[in-house]
Order: C-alpha cells, then structure tokens, then sequence
C-alpha cells in the first residue's frame, strides 16, 4: 500500500505560446505519452523566449513524480 | 504611521483547478475569513497533482503578510 | 555569429491587476521602449498586493536577456 | 472537497535526546495539543547540543502543514 | 525540562528610520504585546524605502522563536 | 578506469513507517530491481505525513548515483 | 497609474567606515547623482575588510528599484 | 515545431585528469552513446580528488537537456 | 561572561553502518579528541554510500561550533 | 579615495567554443568597449550547447563589478 | 606577489549587546588574538537572543579571510 | 577502516593569471605544504579580477577535505 509513496521524479521543460499554465499542460501530456502513473509536478523554473518585444512562448521547466511500477 | 509597516508574515496553500492565478486567489480568500487588513502575498512554490496525464488541481505556497494591531 | 550568444541581463518588475502572463508582458513592453534586442527572460519572483481580501495586481520580477550591439 | 487542499503551514523546533525521528514526533505532539488537522511536516534544519563531546540532544526545526476549519 | 526547546517560529516585518537595530527592536516589542516567551529572532532580510535619494526607512524581516506554554 | 566515475544522477523518493534510515533504504532497494550498480545517494528533503498528531510515515527524497554501464 | 509599479533594478556596493547604515546611504546618495526615482533597496551581501585587527570599512552590496521614465 | 521546446533533463557527472571542460566533453560523450538529440548542458558543481597534493581528476556533474522523440 | 557566545564553526564528515545519528556521534567524538568546549552541531547533508543495492554507511556532514579559549 | 569602493555590477553572457576561460573573456571584452573601470567578475553560470554529442560552444554568465564615475 | 591572494577563510560568531557592528567587531577582535593577517569578513548571519521583550545581545556569524603565511 | 571517512573541511582561496584548473591547484599545493592527507575539493565560487579590460587572474574559493590523524 505504501509502495504508493515511492516515486522517481524527473526534470522536464515544456513550451506554450498562450500562457504558463498550457506550457505545464504541454510538457506534462508529453511525458504521460511514454510514462504511466504521473502523479504531481512541481515548477521549477519560468522562462520564455522574447521576439519584436513580445512573450513569443513560455517556457517552463518541472519536476514530475511517478509511481514506479516495473521500472526506474 | 509606520506602525503601517510592521507586517507578520504566514504561509499558506491554496489550489484551484482552473489556474495558477486562481489557485492564489482561493489561498487569499480563505486567509481573508480569519484575518484582517492582509496586505501583499509572495509566491513561493508552484505545485501541482497530476490525474490521467492532465493536471488535475494547481497548488500554491504563499507568504502572506498583514499589518497587525491587536494581535500577533 | 557566436557574437548572438553575447547577452547583457538586466532586472525588471512589472505588474498587472489580471495575471501573472500580464504582468511579464508589462514589464516587457516598457523595456521594449528603450531597448532593442530583447532575447528572453526568466521570472525570478512573483508577489502582489492584497486590498479587500483579493489580488489588486500580480508583481513579477524577470531577468530580461537582450544581445548587445552598440551600448553594454 | 477541495478545500481540503488549502494548508497553513507553521514552523516549529522539538527536541530529543534519542533521535531525529523523536525531536521530530515530540515537535509534532506539542502541536497537535492546539492545532486539529495536523496533515504533513518537511524537516528543514537538524542541529543538536553537544555536552562533554556528546551529542546531548538534537534539536529540529520542521515545517508543518495543516488544514484550515475555524481559524487562519 | 527540555520542554524549554519546543519553540514556535513566526516571522515578522518591523521598520525604523534610524537603523537595522533599531526596525528590529520595533518588530521584536510589537510581539512582545500579544506573544509571551519570546527567545530569539535572525534577521532574513533587510530592505528599506529611499525619498530623494536618501534612506527613508529601513524594514527588517525576522523570524522569531517563542517557547510554548498554552498555545502554538 | 575512470569510467567508474562517470554517473547518472536520479532522484527518488522512499517511504516507511519506522526511520528516516528505513524509509532511505526502501527508495533504494526499489531502485535496485531495476538499476545496476547503484553507488551513492544524497539524502535532499525528509518530509512525512501526520495522522492523529503523530508520524504516519516518513518520506525522504534521494539522488541516486549509479556508474553507467550500457544505457543512460 | 500602475506605471508606478514597473521598476528596473540595478545592484550597487557602497562602502563606509562607519557602519552599516552609512555605506547603505553611500551607495544610495553615488545611484541618485544619475538616477531618478529611486524607490526602495534590499541588502544583499555585506562584507568588509580587515586592518589590524579591525574592521577598516563596511562594503554592501545593494539592489535598488527605481521607476523608469524616459530609459530602461 | 514548438516541439523543439520539449526537453527532458538529466544529471550526469563526468571526470577527467585534464581539465574542467574535457571533464564535460567526458559526460556528454558518454551519454551520447545512448541518448540521441542532446542540445544542452549546465555545470551545477566541479569538485575532484586530490593525491599527493596534486589535482588527480576534476569530477562535473552536469545538468543535460535533450529534446524528446519516443521515449520520456 | 558573554565570551561564551564567541564561537568559531568547522565542518566535519563522519560516517557509520548503523544510523544517521551514529555518523553524527563519530564525527563529533573524533573532534573531540583534539578540539575542547564543543558546543552544538548543524547537520547541512547526509549522503551513504550503496553496495550491493544495500546502504553500506550513511556520511554526514555538519558545521560544528566550539567555544574559543586559547586558539582560533 | 573610499569612492574605489563604490561599484555597480552588471550581469553578462559570454561565449566560446574553445573554454570557460575564453567565454570569461568574450563577455568583458564585450564589456569593456563601452564601460570604462572594470574591475571585478564572478562566475555564476557555466551552460553550453552541444552539437552532434559534443560541446559546440560554452556559455559562461558573469557578474561584472565596475567602479562609478559619471554614470550610474 | 599573487600569494597574497591565497585566503583560508574561517567561521567565526562574535556577540554585542550594542549592534551589529559591535558584534562583528567582536568577533574578529578574537580571531586577531591567534590569526595573524585577516583579510576581509562576510556576514553570513545575524541573529540575536531576546530577553523580556528587548534585544538581549546581537550574535553574527561571520567568514573571515587570512593570507596564509607558516599554516594553513 | 571506516575512519578514512571521517573527514573535516576547510575553505581555500587560490589564483592563478592562467586558468581556473591552475588556480585550483595553486590553493591546494599550499594547503599540501602544512596538512596531510588531502582527498578532494569543491569549487564553490570562480571569480576573478579585471585590468585594462582583460583578466588580470582568476581567484577560485575551494572546500577541501582531509582525513584527520592526529588534529582537527
């Protein structure tokens, strides 16, 4: 039961053009493509690209925890 | 007059489904039921769960600070 | 060429009363006017005032990157 | 039902004679006398006293985290 | 015995526009109305506002350590 | 040689009931199904949850040092 | 309006024989010789060096906001 | 295209008996070998051992980034 | 009488198979030998090293305070 | 003559595809076309991009102090 | 010549019932008693014990710098 | 055995007009001249100074650790 709790936790970035929340949601849909068993994520690190002046997209960096099941 | 500066400082968590913004705001607004004249907020760590590859809820770390007068 | 990677870093805040994008995009506008070649930023704090137990504007604080021609 | 995400967060010291584990279970008992709904800690500095070149207690500080009902 | 290294830690903002030490006797006897057993404090920032050109006041966060008699 | 100093770093976070020191050697021995030639590990947050005023189980976050031998 | 809230900050030492406060003010009164608007500082390093045994002076190191006008 | 902007990052630490930088080359070399489309790296600490009062190798670890095509 | 708030801080590994807090007591009873008035320790990290997927000793690392008589 | 102590520091991004001390040196020659008074660097960021499994070039982030005379 | 620039750098903490400064002063009036050719110091904490509502006394620890000469 | 892991640590500041591996070195070899068993170092800050636009040396602060025989 408590084997719950024990998470492997990598360090993704993920962009957006529309906002910090969608750069999130971008980075996380990429890596639930190729690992199950996302649990939380925790925001690193805000930057973004600037063009004529403007936030061309954001770019955000996360932790994300796993549950492990047959892999580390 | 700058008894206006003499701030204590707490820590909350809040979390919202829709939005980091939003996920501040429900902090604030439950810390504004108990607790008078609060002032400014800092941001301190932006977190989130994570529910069949979306992010489910986002949740905030805050320090909040409000000026005190009849208690500590 | 590589002359691109040489970047100056300077310190901005800006704010806005609707959200946190808002308010990085507020302090890249007003750098905007008076320099050129703005390349990218990092968010380096978040805070924002409180008045009547809700957020009167987000303040950020952003590292803005920009590639030196002519002045350091 | 959300609602139960919204934490305060408090810091505290305990101390023990024994162990880490202990200074941080006497720490958390002192407060559960006051405060109801004690959920999580994050141990934030391990220190302790030495008398006659031993270790005659330790002292931890802890972060913890509780849900809010009544009071802020 | 040891009971006397239970302590709680809060953390305050006090301001002078004399000196450093002066903002944090202001801070520390503002507590000390409303909270008994007051041991220690650390100074985590020191700030201050400028009118032309000149230090108008300057503000001290601290966090402060009390002993638990009643009340966390 | 040298080669024996070439690492991969991962972070994981363990779980138990009964010490810091358990909950360290939970993390690695589920990482152990799965990696050879784990080295080392850096013990970098201890937190863990509370029911009914005590310790329900310690969590701790670890990085993990591994020598590569055939994947990254 | 708002456009009180877009600072630039730049970061300073000062030093002075004297105290602390004193180099504070120096660095300050050296920005408001080329500066206008300048609003508020945080402390960020204080170092000083040594000569016979005594401190010979104080040097702090100062960011300061100030709100732009005319140039970034 | 945006994809460009999805980077998975790794830690590795490399060695070398000749410099910082051939310590980097070492780690990134060996990663090569398994990790396809790496783009970029941070050093986050340079330490080393010492024999006979001499430098006997320069240990990096390495913050690696690299942009995602099947697997996270 | 206040002298003896006059410390000077080293920094001091030590390690053991059994604990946390035996690694603490055997880097503190070795600088006992030739360090008099030890007064407190500060853990700042814990790391071990692993054999055979087990923990085979926990290393920690800690700032250690003594008074100052005759020596710095 | 205390007035040698009064600086401004700058933050700066050089490169080069050779070492860290190139890239050192890129970013201050940059610097120093159009600051006069260098006096001082720090190194707070070591990057790089990397190119077919090797290091293209190095990107070192500096902190630059300069001594003030006309301008701030 | 640049031998001067070979530092060890100590932990020191000095007290004062009067300031801050004083308690710098303090400490490295002590450190001067048995370490020939300190150099600079860094604040790196300040603290302070509170005595019925009132600083007691200041404690900052301090690093301190010395060229090496006979020992290290 | 295990008493080779008992270690303690000081800080070093060396410099060299040539690279940061030769100023590394330099601290170390005169560290080598008045203690034994020296076994590694950590880079903790590369600075450097600036004269006529070029670096005039690099100055590099170090921890080092040492097994201790017979003084601390």
């Amino acid at each position: 039961m408590q084997d719950d709790h024990i998470y492997r936790v990598i360090e993704l970035a993920g962009t957006s053009d529309k906002s910090i929340e969608d750069a999130v949601s971008s980075a996380i849909a990429r890596a639930n493509k190729t690992i199950r068993n996302l649990r939380w994520f925790e925001l690193i690190q805000t930057r973004g690209h600037i063009e004529n002046g403007k936030v061309a997209h954001y770019q955000v960096t996360l932790k994300v925890g796993f549950t492990m099941e047959g892999a580390a």
